[in-house]
């Protein structure tokens, strides 16, 4: 570049857009827990018991910040007792590819003995 | 799904390399850098310029767990005064589709006025 410090290159290098999508599918646990609604995982138990270490309170938060984003939707079924299922809105399912592409790179980059070098 | 409750299901569920993978890219700022690194912003004063809100502690920190995880290289440029110079390893421009997969999604959804019925 001829003007590394131009003011226009370092524009193009932040979008607020992503910036805020960074954040919001970035926090502790949202990704794994993004993922789990994915897999069709719905109920507040389940997803809790398909993540280690995910502590109820702090999925309790992290479920309520996805609703407050309109990524998911929370449903009532009124059996007895009650329960409280989870699932994505088209928002949050158009978030597959973002889900997808960074399990694409986990695999070829974090797991043992993987082979990147001949990965797709 | 006959056995939504079954453990096979919840193991499918849950993937760690993906959640190591979340957790890495996910922390708070991470993304931008790493986004700013992807548009060869290079120097470390230039990265805080180019991202809003971003001290050069927090900066700092970020710089050098991505360096731990081999995501960037530091390089010191012999000049004087010396300049110091971060850029993606190939494992850290691998996560390319991931970042572009983020931006896609945010100008779909987060855009006041985007049309995400007519995305591609």
């Amino acid at each position: 570049m001829s003007d590394p410090n131009g003011s226009q290159s370092l524009d193009a290098a932040f979008c607020p857009y992503f910036h805020a999508a960074a954040e919001l599918i970035g926090r502790r646990w949202t990704g794994a827990i993004l993922r789990a609604l994915l897999h069709d995982v719905r109920h507040f138990n389940e997803i809790k018991r398909s993540i280690p270490s995910l502590s109820p309170r702090m999925l309790s938060e992290r479920l309520k910040e996805l609703e407050a984003a309109g990524l998911i939707e929370r449903e009532v079924i009124p059996t007895m007792p009650v329960r409280t299922e989870y699932h994505l809105t088209e928002k949050g399912r158009q978030l597959s590819p973002v889900i997808q592409a960074i399990e694409d790179w986990a695999h070829d980059w974090l797991v043992p003995d993987s082979t990147p070098s001949t990965r797709r």
